[in-house]
């Protein structure tokens, strides 16, 4: 290229770093140098990506103005490569943990989950200031055990539900695909369980949702496009669906997503935008945008996302609902769509923490993760909640001991997850792109491909080695703290506008807003979760994450919980 | 690019392969077009190959046909990236074995192997049929505790014969750097301890020779560059050398190399072509061209040398010693060139096996490979040889059962495996390269860095897919056979032209040979031993490899100990 090239940052050695309050090293604020565009601009934008002699050249401008080769391409570093983020496992010292037997199955350890939940919970936040009716999994559960109703009839009314809430005026477009016939036999089924004083869980019969991006029969997988499945047929079950299906669970249908995973606003130009329940006007963040929707406005209690750059976590904050994404490793990747490899992961979204904790009960166990992977599996810890508990060993506010730290470098850590994320989706995808005719892609999802597939391989290892080095800031501040809180996302749901629609949009600007916190998570492995802890002046929801050291999901668990109880009683206070 | 694209091979699932004897899954031979260039044709190329205009195009022409397109690139696999050949620690059930104290000094570690030994060894190979005088370790040892000569005299002698060697007309290059005054320092401190009659270690007074690729104080680490130390000094020496000085083994100087490993005939325009000892006007082998030369000459019983792409099995079969490189982790980086990360380690260059093993131990130790790695660190097992010992639990020829496998696709994984080492070396000193006037580098590496800077990111992690593949095949030959034999390099010792003098010579289809049966051993990590059975009609070394099981370095050295010893009996029996 004749261009100017980038100079690239020289990174000081890791020990001269400050990681203190009042650290020199400055937020860099994410340099977006791309006006949002929309329908029409994004088509000539793409055009000119995919040309021949204009693409290598815009790319290069692009990337160059978005800062990637100052802080990685060109970036000057000692650190080695960290390729996978497998973190070695700890034993927890906590006695509010339970230790869960790694051989029982998915209803045994569901059962085990229950018996470390308090007999009553709080209220969840939004009953009693939004108009939504949500369940708990446990509502469901007393309601089959006590006769009140059966899975068959809130099989009826969720299917009466979810056809009113997919089609004009509400156009929420939550599903991507739903078999009426299939959810019947499964609550019939369930139903008769009841009849028969054999439910398999407390799942049995409680409606869950699965992300387009998960293996679940009898649907295809689409990934949020309109030709994925044809290449890839879905034959079986994912892991984490297979453990839901062995505990009863209704699996409802296949929720609305980010086309491939390649963008944050939900927008989905083949299937809708996924709206939020909070304003039908706004997004509803993503890539699992539907998972977190159909939670939000009460369709079921939980539901399955994929995390692989906040995936979860942003569309749960922005509608209001708990997001949490375990340490990398912890639930089997089986039957995911493989999109990437080092930064993705299943994650839950769930009206409240109690539920979301019930899940990954269900769904963690002891494997590998692939043939010749290398992990030790963690053993299984559970934290034993309860409403009254002292909140001993964790270090937040008004709870205990907090710092301030600075956690240097993390815009460089965004755009090397960027580079990481991007380079993996297109190896991945690489051998169906190419018998692919591209109309057959959005038009947003076709810029993100061109930019996805531009970077070299020297820029793809030099951002393994910015991941050691966060990675070794991260464990610093670890031993400091138990948990790093953060805001979940930089802005709450903002507008779609109908430009959108049939193009999606190109919004760097409110992109990087939306994932600015939420890469370490992916990037280093991190267990994370999001607990709705309020809203905005236009009553729009707002999420807490915590962040944990690896293997730490118990005291994430325990530090969740406790906010969700002190913001019940908060909210009950005012009311 | 406006090129005809070359279509991706599709692979079959792994378990569809056929790894029998009758297998169809050809061999298909490095099909490399390319043809020898020397001299100014080299530096044309490499002036096409840096130029704007042309390079690219001339790149991807180069790299389509050498199959890297068809085979890697743009083929279509299933199976995950493997990024790093880390493989979990299985426990040994040797009967042979001896467990070692992890805790234990060098010293102690090699005071451990060497009652590990048979109290006589049978005669080197070479000893008997060739003029070259070569002591082992306990040659020296037993002289040093005898009185019957002294470290002092030794290295006397040895500073002689270095001098001799690396001026006309011997001008065998096999030396970068010696240190007169340091040498003979640690020489007559060595001295003083025998002469008080404490010796540190069998190794107290022996001579070792490292490659330019390790730390070692007081020399510069060139890399077999002009440049390389200027912008990297040494500051203290590597792991590896730290266990050998720790033993009070003198540290004789810095071995020559092909010019950043980025070759393999050991042509070296700045310090010259390592000559092989046993015909001056063939080459040596490379990259670790000077470490194999001085074993072979009998200048010292061992030197180190590192082992990316074959770096030093190599040299040792075309210079006809023993060249020993364990599994992928077992050996501290810590102080090697960060050339790549994932492919290369240090390796021991030895006259015989014993020799070998007595280095081994004392550089093997527990440890973290790097501050977030996460491999369990192995016990350390050694094994009980002796020359009349059983040969029992290995499977080779006249000693057991031998069974007849076909290993498919390893053409694919040298390509992989090139686009790999190829990106990591260019990431590695693409800081230094920014600054570097092009005129400081040899023709060749020039050549072989516009290469190696080539590849995209998705060819990178399509290298590692690939990676899990191959693996995969080699677990299963595994289950079969403890050990896989393959010749080591697939030509002998080949002519130093004059004309590669000064530019190195671009020789892709001796260098696909040298490399053919040396990947596994990289990009799989597993570890490999070759050792000298024999010679060609022109009186070159052959070498016979044997390939392990991760950690299987006992059975590895107990087989080459059977060999080296059976071979002994038969050369002696011709005399």
């Amino acid at each position: 290229m004749g261009l100017l090239k980038a100079k690239g940052v020289v990174y000081k050695p890791v020990e001269e770093v400050d990681l203190g309050p009042d650290s020199q090293e400055l937020y860099v604020r994410a340099n977006v140098k791309a006006p949002r565009m929309a329908g029409f601009l994004v088509k000539v934008f793409a055009w000119f990506l995919e040309s021949r002699i204009f693409g290598p050249f815009l790319l290069y401008i692009l990337i160059r103005n978005n800062l990637v080769h100052k802080l990685v391409s060109n970036a000057e570093l000692e650190e080695s490569p960290v390729f996978v983020p497998l973190h070695q496992f700890e034993e927890l010292n906590e006695p509010e943990v339970k230790l869960i037997d790694s051989d029982l199955s998915p209803p045994q350890r569901v059962q085990q989950a229950i018996e470390c939940l308090p007999l009553s919970s709080p209220t969840p936040l939004d009953a009693s200031t939004h108009s939504f009716r949500r369940w708990t999994i446990m509502d469901y559960s007393r309601a089959y055990t006590s006769g009140k109703t059966t899975p068959y009839a809130v099989a009826k009314r969720l299917i009466a539900a979810i056809r009113r809430s997919s089609t004009p005026p509400m156009d929420m477009a939550f599903f991507i695909n739903y078999d009426v016939e299939d959810i019947l036999r499964q609550a019939t089924e369930s139903t008769q369980r009841h009849q028969r004083g054999e439910p398999i869980s407390c799942l049995d019969g409680v409606p869950v949702a699965i992300k387009d991006e998960i293996d679940c029969t009898p649907y295809p997988t689409t990934g949020g496009t309109k030709w994925l499945h044809k290449f890839r047929p879905c034959k079986a079950d994912a892991y984490c669906v297979m453990c839901l299906r062995a505990c009863g669970a209704i699996l409802i249908g296949k929720t609305n997503m980010h086309e491939l995973g390649a963008g944050t606003s939900g927008i989905n130009p083949h299937y809708g935008a996924t709206r939020n329940p909070y304003d039908a006007g706004k997004i509803s963040g993503g890539s699992s945008s539907g998972s977190a929707a159909v939670v939000a406005s009460g369709l079921c209690p939980v539901s399955l996302g994929v995390d692989g750059g906040g995936s979860v976590r942003m569309p749960a904050a922005l509608c209001g609902v708990v997001g949490f994404k375990p340490t990398f490793g912890r639930i089997p990747h089986a039957g995911v769509l493989p999109l990437n490899w080092t930064v993705g992961m299943v994650g839950v979204l769930a009206g409240t923490i109690e539920d979301a904790f019930i899940v990954y009960a269900a769904l963690n166990a002891q494997f590998p993760l692939n043939e010749s992977s290398n992990t030790q599996p963690p053993k299984l810890y559970f934290p034993l909640l309860s409403a009254s508990s002292p909140i001993s060993n964790i270090k937040l506010a008004r709870y205990g001991e907090t710092i301030e730290v600075t956690i240097p470098e993390i815009e460089a850590m965004r755009l090397a997850h960027y580079v990481t994320i991007g380079t993996e989706s297109s190896t991945s995808l690489s051998s169906y792109l190419e018998k692919l005719n591209f109309s057959q892609l959005g038009w947003d999802a076709r810029v993100a491909l061109s930019v996805y597939g531009s970077f070299n391989a020297t820029e793809y290892v030099k951002a393994q080695k910015l991941r050691n080095r966060v990675m070794q800031f991260h464990k610093k501040i670890f031993t400091k703290a138990d948990v790093i809180v953060t805001p979940t996302v930089g802005v709450t749901a903002y507008p779609i506008f109908n430009d959108a629609m049939e193009t999606g949009e190109l919004d760097y600007i409110n992109g990087a807003a939306l994932v600015r916190y939420q890469i370490a998570g992916n990037f280093l492995g991190l267990p994370t979760v999001t607990v709705p802890v309020g809203y905005d002046k236009k009553g729009l929801p707002i999420g807490l994450q915590f962040i944990g050291k690896p293997w730490s999901e118990p005291t994430l668990i325990h530090m969740a919980f406790a906010m969700q109880v002190d913001i019940s009683h908060y909210i009950s206070s005012m009311v």
